[in-house]
């Protein structure tokens, strides 16, 4: 097989001279030919889409992300196929797999935890796939961040709370300092921050967060696998969630919501269900 | 009835007190007591969750959000079922009707475009159903920025190229110019930027990025109805989207997305599927 990144820079490069066509034939959600790669959702077999299950439910090979991903889902939907965890394989192994076992006419598909958009790593697989002839297509999930707000019986935006929701991550191994937005996000004051891929990291996050002046009363909600049974929730400050956590024993596969929509309180009712004459074009779709 | 802001109120006073304990009891997507408010997804029927498909199935009442739900999907799922749009209909209007019809044994679902914790406007809903006596909880769903990235054949993350998301609003009757913080997420450099609840406002609000000094070439996408029959793509600048969505003739419906992440193009594998010796611990949950 071709190296992996010359792949995604080969497909990078005919998608720079000519759009695929399936952008605009296809539509999302849609059944393609090909390897889909389904966002599984945030954990309970109930939060996959309709369209997932069916997939899933007649796939011969299913690669998944490992424990990211319920075992619960797999047993209820897929228990007589083969089954393998993406979880420590390279390119190079998952990419043969999943194009020789396609070749050979059976049904393949990718199992990605929450929706592929959101730090997913499903295009560098599929640009590999599609670079060795395999076509690929995604069907979109469920974030954890939307199960986490489920639970915690609010929204992330909030009427006169927050206005605007980030999805990121903290520096690390993969994020310089300087690409670190958290503090931004929180400086906004009407943003609901989620981190994801931060469990390890509470502590630190946190540590920088009130080096750099932001209010240690802030509240601070850690959504510890949302929708799974061991579900569980933790509520906190800037200046007091990263000892809750730790005291948890928390290193993966949590949430961190900074701001007070995880509380659902305060807010005010919108234009939309009241005094509807004053809503004018920009409450028009305001349901989204 | 009771009034619905005094509702909210006296609900979000209660929450302030004590945490609701439903909170710790239930899991998301547990189907619980009294009437769910469910993510319908971004329009596909396929891209409803299998909970949310058969509490939609088992539903008397279907109050849903008018043309913003695919009509396709009420007759696919509940076609036999009484079906409301809450469209030009106030709180004091629906309440009552979803209360009553509660009261008398009916099952009663309401049913929100995308992930009610979006842009949803469900919680001042559940809390004034909540302070008449009728329990709720939501059913998390597929935000239609998810069905756009699935189309665009892309994520909204990619290594090397957006670290961060933003989900977020022009400023209008409902936010005012000092919460329209569009211009500071694209300033980032490394945040994909969609902007819902925006269609009609998009020249106005290109016309700002410009005088505010931001590059006249950033790639804007604008994804119509994603996930729908009537899908489409319209892929320009800050600088030449405004008239193409005008020809288009979109006025709502559509998401707008601000980053070179929409072209899928440009980015390096990540470290989860190569290289995985020198990944480390913040790369073990990367698949989320």
């Amino acid at each position: 097989m071709t190296d992996p990144q010359d792949a995604i820079d080969a497909e990078s490069a005919t998608r720079t001279r000519q759009r695929d066509s399936r952008i605009s034939e296809r539509t999302a959600g849609e059944v393609q030919e090909g390897v889909p790669f389904i966002g599984a959702g945030p954990g309970d077999p109930g939060l996959l889409t309709v369209t997932g299950r069916e997939l899933v439910e007649a796939a011969d090979l299913v690669v998944h992300a490992g424990s990211l991903v319920n075992s619960e889902l797999l047993e209820e939907y897929c228990a007589d196929a083969e089954q393998v965890s993406s979880v420590g394989k390279d390119l190079e192994e998952l990419i043969p797999l999943m194009r020789d076992a396609y070749r050979n006419g059976r049904n393949v598909v990718r199992l990605h935890s929450g929706d592929p958009a959101v730090y997913g790593a499903a295009l560098e697989q599929m640009d590999a796939l599609e670079h060795e002839g395999v076509p690929t297509y995604i069907v979109p999930g469920v974030t954890s961040a939307f199960a986490a707000s489920a639970t915690l019986r609010t929204q992330l935006t909030l009427n006169g709370v927050a206005n605007h929701v980030a999805f990121t991550r903290p520096q690390g191994k993969t994020l310089d300092p300087d690409e670190d937005h958290i503090g931004e996000f929180v400086e906004m004051g009407d943003v609901t921050t989620c981190i994801y891929l931060g469990t390890h990291a509470v502590d630190e996050t946190m540590d920088r967060l009130l080096a750099e002046g932001h209010d240690p009363d802030t509240p601070v909600t850690v959504i510890y696998h949302a929708s799974w049974p061991d579900e569980d929730v933790i509520e906190g400050t800037i200046a007091t969630i990263g000892e809750k956590v730790d005291a948890a024993g928390y290193r993966a596969s949590a949430l961190v919501v900074i701001g007070e929509a995880a509380q659902g309180t305060g807010y005010e009712r919108s234009y939309l269900y009241g005094d509807w004459a004053n809503g004018g074009s920009n409450e028009s779709e305001a349901d989204d």
